[in-house]
């Protein structure tokens, strides 16, 4: 079958149940940043393989919503397909919610596979559509039904993190979490964040792309917990080692029912912003919603003991591998043909030289020149750019390591840089340095913060279009919540303080279109400083181990106290490093590391 | 009667309607600052006299509650009561709501006069108390039952602001308001707090001391404008403008009636955190509430193109009184005696030369040396002292204008002044000068650039434990929001971006008990900057025009853009003040402003 013939299959479907209007988003059932096979409905019914966007399939017509990173590769895969491509973001483009309250009639019912979308996600149709009204169908996988030879679920298997890099076994982390509920005083817990359960268990998996997690949900109350997964992706001992440890293991689907089995007159924690409508919609009238995050993501977010000292040993490592790499760039640029595609090979290859590497962490982003400017860049054999010996490089890329999750970016001068391009790579450094020195009293949350990053280019009519950090997983996901650096207020979200032992990215940058892109990103390790009369004050240790490019800098620009934060890092990381290296690679470093 | 009379009559009461503790709060019926001596039940009951506490009257014994402000007074006032004094703040003290749900026996009933207290606070005394649980009982005033000689009600004459100064017509505004109704698709909003009625109908009064509103409610429909209020407050003349632009007024008390008659099925708006419980109590069941703010916040905050014009008027005549009023306590403290007292007196007497001035906008603070460090110090006879020349006088003052409503704070050197004292003055003042210089992005909040003026003192340790701003009405309450600077997120209360037009203080401080205390208060009108590629920027345009003490800084600990900061500003305080100077006084305040 190719597009068309799927659609008209799907739109079969749908007139047998009279849904008007089929919403088919890029989701798994837990939210996932990345999919596995078996979930790509959407690549499935309309062809296009962009990492982000949502079909809606009508008897007539439909469209597919994407942004503006795939507009071009959407209009090149949707053509022929009969789909129109709705650019989101563009003035004038409704988001589908608008849309389908504009376009569908009183009485219309709204199908989708209730796993692929959350609760709030439901909740805002049915806001957007209050006027008609409309009903919702979410009880059956359309797609699934007419999807010849879809691949089949992973189900890779599952291995445990040891506590010595854990801190805490799963029976101590089991008992933190009973904490929390009890202070909401919550019989049951819903967790079906994948990086929440694999947090909780000490386990990992490979159901996910460059997210070592296993497909799983998990029902917590206060005398059971039970782990509904792929029983075939766990061996006897890890089965036999779970039973020890109070934990029920039941088939991947049984979660449904499990939820369903929850008594009238009890009180369930389950965030409507995670938890997919079909799971909610399964909870029995009477029982009471806290409509809370999982206490999970708090508590995973604060890295213990001995996680920070095992992160400190992964950035180290990453450190090596990275400096290796820009080394090597620099001075091979002029005497081979690298491309984007072939240098991220590179930096792979020499990360693979770490002891305890295990993969990247996410997409590199290799980006030369203009494409540095695209924000969210993934290289392709048909734009991959051969580097050449003048302006910028910027490199966005991670790992994961036995010891934890690495993400760093650097923009590399492959040679000469414009006056424009330094003025640009310095400004967006000092913002990265201030906020990086930023000495702040506990209670303080990144909301707060981050106009520190943001300062020296707001004062020139200058921003970047994304949050300044992010939180960063232990061997999980490479983006993780709740804390971040952002200004922007998310009304439905309470700002977190910022803790000690939390793990932050600081990376602020600057985007000019069809020109050059800056981004400099270290992570962060939230620490405690001093108490004073005045109260608890707290500071961020640098984690990420590499210097900054000195020849894109333009020292004029810096303050004093800006010129010692730079200068202290630089210190920092050569005396870090420096044993690491030998040669002509540790006086490059030397070099690289000097003071301004 | 005598305090432990009437707390026997009052426990009369009590036995009679089964009520096992009954709570008196400092509010009247609309969440004012301040208070008529209607409203003055606890002081009644107590005998405390402070601003702020509540007293808490059991069978058999009695509490107050009160903050650090007034431990000293309250244990003075309440000796001989029986009551006893709870330390809000302190270690180990209990909030009220605690301490009930402690004390209370399931099934017990708490009485309040519903009208005092909002539904936000009688919610959280349900959940303190929910493992009981008890019973509220809010329909009946038992201290007005027993209070012999109450004051009457204030009902001052009501008073028109003029278009010409207000900006928009009361039919403008309505019109204004019925839009964010339909927004919220709104039948009905319930206005309680007294500066949003005033708002609307562009009229004043004198029932609150140091603000201009008068008593009423109003009750707003689709078709309806409803003014619940004491009509002999209301000439002829404006009972008649009222009603050309559809407004009915009904007598006060009716708003409960009003309430209640809204029918099931109705949404009304109305937010539990500032209407009273006994209101909330009285929308029928089948209503369907909107928990949200007042749109008026809102719309008032935002100031109108008149309004800012008249605005930056009043500021000229306060700067001129202010400055006026430094430098004769510069050159008078060492000549004759002069009181913290008599000092506000005297700069009173200089706002009463200015045109249009019409009365203090808050109880202004004049404190001396270590008096300084006491955040809401107010002078009293037993405390005033008298001012030496030298060390620091912290003023923090403030006027009512026909053109608008003034709030500044100067620390004024009145001789030589310690190091520590400089060094402090000038931390102080590099917070303020940064986050006055602030460039931002549009939609950012005051909790994303509170950090600017507390990051000179968090960098040694230090911070101030009060917000670093609040939004100030015209010819309103000097506290208004929603807008204002400060650090903490309350999670009940959106953050609201800073909206050109809006006038918010920027007055960081430092304060070291026992010693000095200093703080640097302007006011600023938030403006629209460039538009660029990145974004619409925005700016603070000082309003207020008084110079900072140069005898006080110590301007080596100033950075070159923060020297710029200070003489940018001085120049324009010089250049818009001095026509109205001659002589010494423009002499002093040519050098006052002179760059350093």
């Amino acid at each position: 079958m190719d597009v068309r013939e799927r659609l008209q299959a799907l739109r079969e479907q749908m007139r047998k149940r009279k849904i008007a209007a089929y919403i088919v988003p890029t989701e798994d059932f837990h939210g996932s940043e990345y999919v596995g096979d078996y979930f790509k409905t959407r690549e499935y019914l309309s062809g296009f393989t962009g990492s982000a966007g949502t079909l809606l399939v009508m008897q007539e017509r439909a469209f597919l919503w994407t942004d503006g990173r795939y507009f071009l590769q959407a209009q090149e895969q949707l053509s022929g397909s009969g789909i129109e491509l709705m650019k989101s973001g563009e003035p004038e483009v409704p988001t589908l919610s608008e849309f389908l309250g504009k376009e569908l009639k009183k009485g219309d019912v709204v199908g989708f596979d209730g796993r692929t979308v959350t609760g709030a996600f439901v909740k805002e149709l049915a806001e957007k559509t209050a006027e008609k009204p409309v009903t919702f169908y979410g009880k059956r996988d359309l797609a699934g039904l007419i999807w010849e030879e879809r691949p089949p679920m992973s189900a890779e298997p599952v291995w445990e993190l040891a506590v010595s890099y854990a801190g805490f076994s799963r029976e101590e982390k089991l008992a933190k979490v009973r904490e929390e509920m009890t202070k909401e005083r919550a019989d049951a817990l819903l967790v079906t964040a994948l990086d929440e359960t694999a947090w909780l268990l000490n386990l990992r998996g490979d159901d996910v792309k460059h997210t070592p997690v296993f497909l799983a949900y998990m029902f917590i109350t206060g005398r059971r917990a039970i782990l509904c997964a792929q029983t075939q992706a766990f061996s006897e001992q890890i089965k036999e080692d779970l039973k020890r440890a109070g934990i029920t293991i039941l088939p991947y689907e049984s979660i449904e029912e499990l939820v369903a089995s929850l008594p009238a007159g009890q009180r369930l924690m389950a965030d409507e912003r995670k938890v997919s409508y079909r799971l909610l919609h399964a909870v029995s009238k009477g029982v009471e919603r806290i409509d809370k995050p999982s206490p999970i993501a708090l508590l995973k977010a604060v890295k213990t003991e001995r996680e920070i000292t095992h992160i400190r040993s992964a950035h180290v490592k990453d450190g090596v591998a990275v400096i290796k790499f820009i080394y090597w760039l620099k001075t091979h640029v002029s005497k081979e043909e690298i491309t984007e595609i072939s240098a991220a090979g590179k930096l792979e290859e020499l990360r693979c030289e770490g002891e305890g590497y295990l993969g990247q962490s996410f997409e590199p982003i290799v980006a030369y020149g203009a494409h540095g400017a695209i924000v969210h860049y993934s290289a392709t054999p048909e734009t991959d750019a051969v580097l050449q010996p003048k302006g910028l490089c910027l490199a966005d890329t991670g790992g994961h390591y036995s010891e934890g999750t690495t993400d760093i970016t650097r923009t590399i001068a492959l040679g000469e840089v414009t006056a424009r391009e330094k003025r640009a790579y310095t400004l967006v450094l000092k913002g990265h340095l201030r906020l990086g020195a930023a000495k702040f009293i506990e209670g303080a949350c990144g909301q707060n913060l981050d106009v520190l990053a943001r300062q020296p280019l707001w004062e020139e009519g200058l921003d970047y279009n994304h949050g300044t950090g992010h939180g960063v997983g232990y061997l999980l996901s490479v983006h993780e919540g709740p804390q971040n650096f952002r200004w922007r207020m998310n009304d439905n979200v309470a700002c977190v303080p910022l803790q000690e032992g939390m793990v932050i990215s600081n990376e602020p940058g600057l985007y000019v279109a069809g020109q050059f892109g800056i981004r400099h990103e270290n992570l962060v390790l939230v620490r405690k400083g001093e108490k004073t009369n005045y109260g608890q004050f707290m500071y961020l240790e640098p984690l990420t181990m590499v210097p900054f490019d000195k020849d894109a800098i333009e020292v004029s620009l810096l303050r004093p106290s800006e010129k010692k934060m730079l200068n202290d890092y630089h210190e920092k990381v050569y005396e870090t490093l420096a044993p690491h290296f030998t040669g002509e690679e540790l006086a490059w470093l030397g070099e690289a590391t000097a003071a301004v």
